[in-house]
């Protein structure tokens, strides 16, 4: 469903073009310092103008309308909402099914009442909602320091040329982005089906565009032997000489950085010619995209990864006994 | 925690070198036929024997203690325990971290109490379990066809050469495991935190040893184009040109197959000479791993993936209003 | 936490004197038809304004933010919103430990940071948003009839007298509310722990003031013999000569009227002399409220008890398989 | 479904004719001491034999599957098994529908496959498994006294007599028993949906044959003024001077005890003349039942409700921040 997580849980809500977007936060102790401001940061990271993300620029302020009292969390849900503005709702007038989108499964599985515009509940801007819980998130597992980047685009560490290549031809690109969460306890994770691999995952893939993740050496350790994969312990304190594991073994942190990369699918909505299918299954042939797109969505990833690793560090920290 | 689904949920329990292991399934259907022999096929696809494979053979008879009557599911959980008959616990008495093994995590999080022998709560006996509530889950998705196989070993398709080639240097490899599921229907998932990616994720990572996910096209999508990604519906039923979204759209099956990889890493048990740490902190210097394992893990997770794929998606289904 | 259910699932969030309280409702299948004049009635049931009730008259217009698309709901999260309009928080100015109140446990739980405004979340202001909710699950159980009213008022029937005098007295006074849900299929409810009974009882004593409850002959079962309880199955629809267990069975609901009474204290603030302690420990005797409250917090009950009934009812309708 | 917390979770299976009944404990913390002599005490008290109870009187010796390792719990999921042993099904064979009784709804709930042998899943044997959760619940709760006792059969306080006057008559009786929590620390309870009465009173009644819950002065609230019913607060530490709130107000502990009460209605299984309908759907009259019954099962509830309230309460104490 649309929440996550068990002891600090977010239920989010709300679609591209109608009245907001927005997230509810159970489960965030009384007494954290939260201001305005401290929303700000962050929404700006994931704001689009940069070259290869859309021109759609929304004012995007958060408003609180629950749970923090005197800019101190409360205790209580927390409930922020950001009013969607900049709604051009003529572009997707006519339902046709976009190539690499949802819109053809959410019109089946909703039984034709889905709201289409923009990608209604399924479109990228909800992630706003995921943003402003890894802003309190963050603050909940505070001496641990998430920081995740771009390290691929196209295949390619030249990320503006492959960015401006796919602009040229109309086209978009994906991307391969890299968190790193340092500064780690010894035990997070619970066994056997809440392992730190299981639910960060089941976070990272409610981002849309998400088709791959691996942690530590990923998928090169399948290449590799047990000799040069196992990560030999070097003092008390649980540090290893290498970091194959991505700083987990059984599902549970070791002390080590987290470390794990996702894989960033093309942005699927391109004003390059293709062909569909509409409603009324009809093929339309050419089919071309109009309105504002990411070249490249993968530039967009990385503070809504580090807001949903944030949010799954913060659950498993407050599973503990 | 140990147990994983909504409507279908799985509890599993146990221990290596304890009493038994075992599955508790809530929420299977009434009437489902189900009879000893069911069981038997897929336990022993995931035994041992084979090259690459453990020495530890057990009989794994599964005794069904609850909730089947007549052959039949009744609706009431069902509760199937496997016996431990042939644990040689001397192997484990002294408490060293094995190298890439959960010793030292399972130490520090449980506070000294952790059952150690043979890795306890966190072997990978326990997944005996999962086999059994896969059949059933199977079952659940008649439909569906779900087959796991292994596409690669130490980043080769020659897969003898390269367990041999373990074997003989006293070390392990890792490998590659694909499955596809087909037949699939449309709608399946629930957006925004229970992707399809989200849930398989989330129950594939509680398999010891998995270290990377990939849909479709996977990593390899972060270096196409939207041109070269996006899958062009051809008919009403859904059907795509291609398959690199790996059957998922916004999280939700689109009636392709759904495919997936995984990573395995080499068996973190070893014969070859480690170092490492002992419970008292003492460096262990050279270590040498005696007991009997697998040279290539890889070789038993497929049916164990089909297993969690199985019931990841009896749990979706189950979900549908 | 702050939801409830499992299959349809509402989140609560507000404070009485915080912007807006609201709800987010998950798990509604798409397509059941919701006009904002659906909400008007029982928003108006539950609101202030008679002999008995509050003073404080708020226009109570719902928002709908999110889920609902011309006119439709679309499966996605519904989140409404309601604006608090009417509050004056001078008459709260002085944090002072009201008698039968929840603030000295919130004061004490959240360490001080809890907003104390009116009761802030504790505050029976958050039951609109179960209304709300209750809206959208009448629709859900659509053929199931659910209807609550005062059966006693301060131990007798003759409500007015007994609410008169109390309002005379600057004193308050409790009572007691029936509920019947009829038109009932079979099977509704779930072993071991989601009986009937145990759904419907978590989600009434999340409203406010309720100290009991009892289904069918309730506490004078206890008084009875089997010959007298047990209700004889007269027809093959499972219709029973009498209803002594409330058209539940093994928690699980048999074809008859589910039948349940609450029983609801008198409100806690009165304006009658009372002692107690404020923030800083200091006795203040005599303590005297000042605001605005209900004399019989009982008469805004029904409403509220049919809609978490109903809200509960949904859930479990959504769980058959 | 059958499992029961989010923190501290059980999860109950078995039939009463079947192999074993059993109960699976996930998140108990490592290093609680339990050896075979923590469960007799509790286990002996929930036999029967006593006047007023069954004849049926098995061993009931638990056996420990997992969890539990040198005599200390070790943080991973404890399964403890008992098994059936004096299982009389020749008295069940034909599925005739017993008054007050499951059998109806259980076989129109499960189509037909539900194992009728003993009430089958739905059977009072299964409350041994909250039994042997309660034993390790009180130790997690250790400051906590939970103590249960009868206060009421048959409307009266002389057990004896009321007890006799049943037997004599082929009949059964009702009784209500009352639970006491004392020593409580101010701060259980989350609101909004799971304030202490709804977490108790939703494992409550999973007990079979509860019809009734209330807190404090519960029923009686409704009867009583704001001025009478209001508890003052005398000191800092939350004490009292009346109890009517039961220790709990706005749903969170206030460090007084929690009080509360359950009506038990009289055992449904009476050797006395009824009728009722068969499997299908004849007229059988006159109905009389053969077997082994407890003429009050009131007498067997304490012990069962001091479980599910440690339980209830373990699960709450493990949500703290």
């Amino acid at each position: 469903m649309n929440s996550f997580g068990t002891n600090f849980r977010v239920s989010i809500w709300g679609e591209s073009h109608g009245e907001a977007v927005g997230i509810t936060i159970d489960g965030c102790p009384p007494g954290i310092e939260i201001t305005d401001e401290c929303f700000s940061h962050d929404i700006s990271r994931r704001k689009s103008g940069a070259k290869g993300t859309t021109p759609r620029i929304e004012p995007d302020r958060p408003m609180v309308l629950s749970g923090i009292y005197n800019n101190h969390t409360t205790g209580a849900p927390i409930t922020v909402m950001v009013n969607n503005t900049n709604t051009r709702s003529k572009d997707y007038k006519d339902i046709t099914y976009r190539p690499g989108h949802s819109d053809f499964v959410a019109e089946k599985k909703y039984k034709g009442f889905t709201d289409p515009r923009g990608g209604g509940h399924f479109s990228g801007r909800l992630t706003l909602g995921l943003v402003i819980a890894g802003v309190i998130a963050k603050k909940i597992v505070n001496n641990i320091n998430i920081k995740a980047e771009i390290i691929e685009i196209g295949g390619s560490t030249d990320f503006d040329s492959a960015i401006n290549k796919a602009i040229e031809n109309n086209n978009s690109i994906g991307g391969i982005v890299e968190c790193i969460a340092s500064n780690i306890p010894v035990g997070l994770g619970e066994p056997f089906f809440d392992s730190v691999e299981s639910v960060i995952s089941h976070a990272v893939f409610s981002i849309p565009a998400i088709k791959g993740i691996e942690f530590g050496s990923g998928f090169e350790s399948a290449k590799m032997t047990g000799l040069q994969h196992n990560d030999l312990i070097v003092d008390k304190s649980g540090k290893t000489e290498t970091n194959n594991a991505g700083g987990i073994n059984g599902g549970i942190t070791n002390g080590n950085d987290i470390i794990f990369r996702v894989a960033v699918k093309p942005t699927s909505s391109i004003a390059a010619e293709q062909s569909t299918l509409n409603k009324k299954n009809n093929k339309i042939e050419p089919f071309k995209l109009i309105g504002r797109h990411d070249a490249c969505i993968a530039l967009r990833v990385p503070v809504v990864l580090e807001a949903v690793t944030a949010i799954a560090l913060a659950d498993l920290k407050q599973r503990a006994y």
